[in-house]
């Protein structure tokens, strides 16, 4: 008899943004004329840069001629691709890494869900909350999680609430724990952590033989001086992080699909008699066992971002975005809401004004026909929290804005 | 502390085409006149067919403008796709299915490498021997394998032998198994299974409630006719059985990554307590909270392999493969070595004579400047065999076997 995996049946069933469609289908249906604008999934709108668009055109092409038709690829990602990586996003910072540090795949999601593979079932696992579902779904999924309990946590993870008495700044645990995901500049809250404060967590991790699992999807969005657009500008985190990047919100790969992981060779893992391991080399096993390499002509495509046409490109489309957030984030205080995030991320952080979360989300819907995400959708510490993205057009953004200035709250 | 998956640990260090590459680059530089001919790796020669390169820059094209743009796909795959497959690939054999029950993915070894996730750890689980290495190895990254023993088998996996003696087609185990990967035609044999052969599979399958798992990414290379191009062709395949196909070597997408799998609604599997859970829920939602869609440039593509041009140039192309099959395969025979497969498949299976495979790959290589696979690289029961593929020109074909020709076994 064939057993399923039954840690499935422990998650919960409604994944938040089914949730959120349902919610809008029903009003759409109820209300055909409703002009609704979504600012709910964090999903790019402005199309992929010129530069790109060409590149990725040409190497299509390369595929019709026999001459210079690519089968499989490195499952590792092409050398074109990763020496621009290392010399543009990590180099200028001071920080090196050879090839065989960083792996391409098909997305953030993709690595983020399947680093965990690579630990054994019994590490202590910690997370932001909130925090984007899918840290906290696989290791369900793996068995590290056990039942969720009353209060919305799964009893085996250690939550690590980001409201606004810390400052959405996560503190550390007070139990020993040996995974932690961390994403900064933070989805859904928007805040960015220094590089002060994020030393503190490489420290802990070091003295905790922990492993820091950090995504930086959003570092592109960073406007501040004092923010860190990678870990490893932090002393000693090689040792104890692994990086997750993608070309999905700076360079609007989100239906593209590309992405990157840097594991260092000097970060370890240990066995049940304490010898150290290199996760470099397990992940290049997991990868080169169940991944086949990214499509080609996708990959010459993300070659072209570091290209100076790129570069100018992919900036103009992040300041587009930051004047949404900047439009939304100034709209909202003027009506008195209580807004954060905004600044380093296009994520908008509001604090429900004495409602819930799905509340806020129903009268945006039904009053301005304003559809964003509920904040306990990200987890306990969530409620009474509302995420709006600023990846919109401008007359969106604003057209949202004017309508929300009406309701009165 | 972090604990790594120590399951990694029982892995084999060398995979095999790692072992073949060291080998053919340490003869190379010993001999750089040498002009060796790669027949070794599974991996298509052939451009993509205009019908697909012309969608596919399309579609690229698309991306360049707001109003054609498109970001996060479903995870599952466009329908637009899906739909093709449903009719072109299954309705004409008088198979049906809705649209959820076909997921598009980046490739087949993706999907036989993660479809494990959905089961639980204590299923036994079968495989061929010889046999493609992911189905294994990611059973035993999960726990399922246990060390390997002396025979050069893991200890928690039951093999199913494919020799001379029983025709390459695998008896049924005489213990009872709950998942059951089969791949037919089979690479590395080349050996296809008859619908009467198949029937008893699926057969074992109802009485044992076991789970088969069938990789028919070779089914376009099928030429005889009671050999069943899908599982589903068989009466009751649907409640046990899931379906993996993919574009890389009907369409050479091997370096562009499309494929898909099909999990029928009625397909169980079952919980400690007997009771019965859709498995297409359970990948569902592995899908949607690990994968993010394929590209949709890609898409697009591989939706255009159906439309009548494409259709005629894959044709074309398989047709190209397989005259090299039989090239080989009459050249082989000829000389007097047995050899098998290559009818139905673009593999041909050579019985070494006299000598085990890893010699006869070194005759090859320092005698014929010709790399093939040898047969222990896909199992214990693949000692004293040699793969060929047929994925080359034809005068590479040719050369080869003119060169081969004139050894002497």
């Amino acid at each position: 008899m064939t057993l399923i995996n039954e840690n499935y049946l422990m998650l919960k069933s409604n994944y938040i943004f089914s949730e959120i469609n349902q919610r809008v289908n029903n009003y759409s249906e109820a209300n055909p004329e409703a002009n609704i604008i979504l600012m709910g999934i964090g999903d790019v709108t402005r199309p992929l840069p010129m530069a790109v668009v060409n590149k990725f055109e040409e190497a299509v092409k390369e595929m019709s001629h026999s001459e210079t038709f690519r089968g499989y690829g490195p499952e590792q990602g092409y050398d074109f691709l990763i020496k621009k990586i290392i010399s543009n996003d990590y180099l200028p910072r001071g920080i090196k890494f050879t090839e065989d540090e960083v792996f391409i795949s098909d997305g953030a999601k993709c690595d983020t869900g399947n680093i965990q593979e690579i630990f054994g079932l019994n590490n202590k696992v910690a997370v932001t909350d909130p925090v984007y579902p899918v840290y906290i779904d696989s290791n369900i999924m793996a068995g590290r999680g056990g039942p969720m309990g009353e209060d919305g946590r799964y009893k085996g993870i250690i939550y690590l609430p980001c409201t606004e008495e810390n400052e959405f700044v996560p503190e550390l645990p007070e139990t020993q724990v040996d995974l932690i995901y961390l994403c900064f500049p933070n989805n859904p809250t928007g805040n960015a952590l220094t590089i002060k404060q994020l030393k503190e967590w490489v420290d802990y991790a070091h003295d905790n033989k922990s492993i820091i699992l950090y995504d930086a999807a959003y570092e592109a969005y960073i406007r501040e001086e004092n923010i860190p657009h990678s870990i490893y500008e932090i002393d000693g985190a090689k040792e104890v992080a692994i990086e997750f990047r993608s070309f999905s919100k700076n360079a609007g790969f989100t239906g593209t699909r590309c992405a990157y992981t840097v594991v260092p060779m000097e970060t370890l893992g240990y066995d049940t008699h304490g010898k150290a391991h290199s996760l470099n080399s397990l992940w290049n096993r997991r990868q080169t066992t169940k991944f086949n390499g990214v499509s080609y002509p996708v990959q010459v495509a993300a070659k072209a971002v570091y290209s100076p046409d790129g570069q100018k490109e992919i900036k103009e489309s992040i300041d587009y975005y930051m004047k949404n957030a900047h439009i939304i984030r100034e709209n909202l205080t003027d009506i008195g809401l209580r807004t954060y995030g905004g600044v380093n991320s296009p994520y908008i952080w509001i604090k429900t004004p004495e409602i819930n979360s799905w509340e806020f989300f129903d009268i945006l819907l039904s009053q301005a026909h304003v559809v964003g995400t509920p904040g306990i959708g990200f987890g306990p510490s969530g409620e009474g929290y509302f995420r709006i993205t600023a990846f919109n057009t401008q007359e969106n953004a604003l057209e949202a804005m004017k309508r929300i200035s009406n309701l009165s709250f």
